[in-house]
């Protein structure tokens, strides 16, 4: 069994850390902004440190590549993203970039044999926080393998042209132009140079540590569905219209989400998880009683009768009056849930034994550029330890020791997966 | 009696409902946009046709007034505001205005014996719209006589640097010496020139129209207060967080929601009205669990034991966990119940009475210039029904004959107390 070097990734964490380092423990690293591209150099420079050679193709994505013993044979690639959204912590995808390049220097430091190529790789904008949507450079890269409800959303035209949150004019396209990280489409992710996908990543929930367990050994990544919920009352004026005969959007609302925990819950699937993020209200004026209340609703579970007995609940809150107000319900996506590849989760398991780190099978409820990748390659991913299970926050940690561990037992994996044909 | 003309009046309503016409019902008529001036010179033209006399003080109120028969006699002043809310109605403080010019034109047409100066009066901004707050320049004027708790929110300085919510830059100050519209402060509504205050508004609620009444002897402005609820949550990701130790934010408010109307509507005070009408939600992602929610509080009604009792309520909100949130109240103010001056209440009485107009006493639930005028002068309120009791919305309306018939008890009440001395 090899192992990764805690210094080297203790380093790594402090480095990263500092591009886009937002004054209180956290980075704010918008992909293609100055924070990112610092943080693409690092990248650069410590992989032409260790000879890796460096193609990038024409969506910015980063492939750092170290040659195998047999100069046929097909990529194994290890990727993450090194953008982050607004006021995230140190370790959301940017772990998975610096797993990779540990695997790279371990093997070429401790000159471990192996048969293929091995590729350390950044896939650009995967938070699409500054230009939505999220996971949207493997959304273009996988396109051409994507389920035909999902594709739709990764046109190259319409990513090209996804304007910036900030300011509503500057596009994505712009960003990437100027970056000077526009390279060539021939350099692409595909099945015909790449032979699987590894992906580490922090849990970014609770689960682990409550278990006490370092590793996650990923076996899918959870299907879901999102809704938006809306609530049609009637504005009046706050100082003149009695209660009885008001329709109140906001009271509307706050009552089917009463409806829907109740309902929801009662089902009884402690592994079921379902969010209730994003409002909008009208006019939101506080003279004024709403005649308008939105909320979105993301539900997620492996199974998927299970994500139709919560379709049902959500579907019965049309049919009902909420405070005198009407309800609509729109879809706004779903997904199957995706399994990872099982030869590649047992390496992973495998891997997590022989170098006995503590660990457990895990499912995904986050969505993460494997998925995509999943439909091109053989994929898997490998969870390390959340504190707190918080994430997208600067709360956001993994010890050194538990992201060592990780990028040890992708190592591993790796070198189980070199030994394939 | 004397009766207005519903012809006169029917045409003014057609005429001021093109200045700011949002091409499908209403109107948005900011204070000092080109729509406002259209209809401040609007009322120039007509007033000048009468012979009225023309004064603009320098906050941009206008006053035009008609000699009586006292050279030394104060002036009786009714006074309404030609701005609106963003797609606001064609009646909401314009029927003020017009029905003021409707009883001056009235008086000269029929050669109307009176003692005192009449005058016509437009208060600038009082909605607020575009610069808050809402009664910015009444608050001006009336600043001195104010009480300590409200005086502080209409500082002059303050009130010239507040800024424009669509752009955040430009300020009302500038607004107001570009309208050409900023006159001299001598002219300034005072106890000095000015003996008594009355005016005409829409009910803006549907108590007159249920109880089959035309016109509303408004007796009070409602006291009120005003908070807003926080709730404190911990950001978590939709898909990686299990659902029992969330702390959803939106979860928390809408159970304290639930938690408020029971508990107030369990105190069964029929005219208590209470509006939650303006949220906000952080981070506002469909993918994190919100750790951040407030809404508005605003609570009204005549005695201040009732109120007392729900904002005993509300301070009850704090000491409970909703949702495994913590909740923060904040006050944002307060006022008083403004009680209007007996013997002009009495003339606005008799007025209906003589007329043979159906009418009612009423609260006014809403705010209006005429209470912060009640601190200067002794003043009243005349209310028109309201067609299903809307307004700020384009589908406010009142009839010709009941706009009419608001005129004609002003005139009679204004005659009344133009013979006191």
């Amino acid at each position: 069994m090899y192992k990764c070097s805690q210094e080297r990734m203790t380093d790594m964490i402090k480095t990263f850390s500092q591009y886009g380092d937002a004054g209180h423990g956290g980075i704010t690293r918008y992909s293609m902004s100055p924070a990112a591209i610092q943080a693409r150099k690092e990248y650069e420079k410590r992989m032409k440190a260790i000879g890796a050679t460096i193609e990038v193709d024409d969506v910015g994505d980063m492939y750092a590549t170290i040659p195998g013993s047999d100069p046929d044979a097909k990529r194994i690639v290890m990727a993450s993203h090194v953008d982050s959204v607004r006021n995230g912590g140190n370790y959301d995808g940017i772990l998975g970039v610096m797993s990779a390049m540990e695997v790279l220097t371990t093997i070429v430091k401790e000159n471990i044999p192996h048969k293929h190529p091995l590729t350390a790789m950044i896939w650009t904008n995967e938070e699409g926080s500054l230009y939505p949507p999220a996971m949207m450079c493997s959304g273009i890269v996988c396109y051409d393998y994507l389920p035909e409800e999902i594709r739709s959303g990764f046109r190259y035209d319409d990513m090209m042209a996804s304007k910036s949150i900030l300011d509503h004019t500057s596009t994505f396209g712009e960003a990437l132009a100027k970056s000077g990280y526009q390279g060539d489409k021939k350099y692409r992710l595909s099945p015909d140079r790449y032979k699987c996908y590894f992906e580490t990543h922090i849990e970014q929930g609770p689960i682990l540590e409550d278990n006490g367990n370092d590793i996650g050994v990923v076996d899918c990544v959870l299907g879901m569905f999102n809704y938006k919920l809306k609530f049609y009352g009637q504005t009046t004026h706050a100082g003149t219209f009695p209660m009885p005969k008001r329709k109140d959007a906001f009271l509307a609302a706050a009552e089917a989400l009463a409806y829907l925990h109740d309902e929801i819950d009662k089902l009884g699937y402690p592994e079921l998880v379902y969010t209730t993020g994003e409002v909008e209200c009208h006019p939101n004026v506080h003279t004024c009683v709403p005649d308008y209340f939105d909320f979105s609703l993301d539900v997620r579970h492996e199974d998927p009768k299970v994500l139709d007995k919560v379709m049902d609940i959500v579907k019965s809150c049309e049919k009902q009056t909420w405070a005198g107000c009407t309800c609509k319900i729109e879809k706004q996506w779903n997904r199957d849930t995706v399994y990872w590849n099982k030869p590649l989760v047992g390496y992973v398991k495998e891997a997590c034994e022989e170098l006995g780190v503590s660990h457990q099978y895990i499912h995904s409820g986050a969505g993460h550029d494997a998925q995509f990748a999943a439909y091109v390659l053989p994929a898997t991913m490998i969870f390390v330890q959340s504190k707190n299970g918080l994430s997208h926050c600067e709360d956001e940690y993994s010890t050194p020791e538990h992201c060592t561990e990780g990028a040890s037992v992708m190592l591993n994996a790796v070198l189980k997966a070199d030994k394939e044909d």
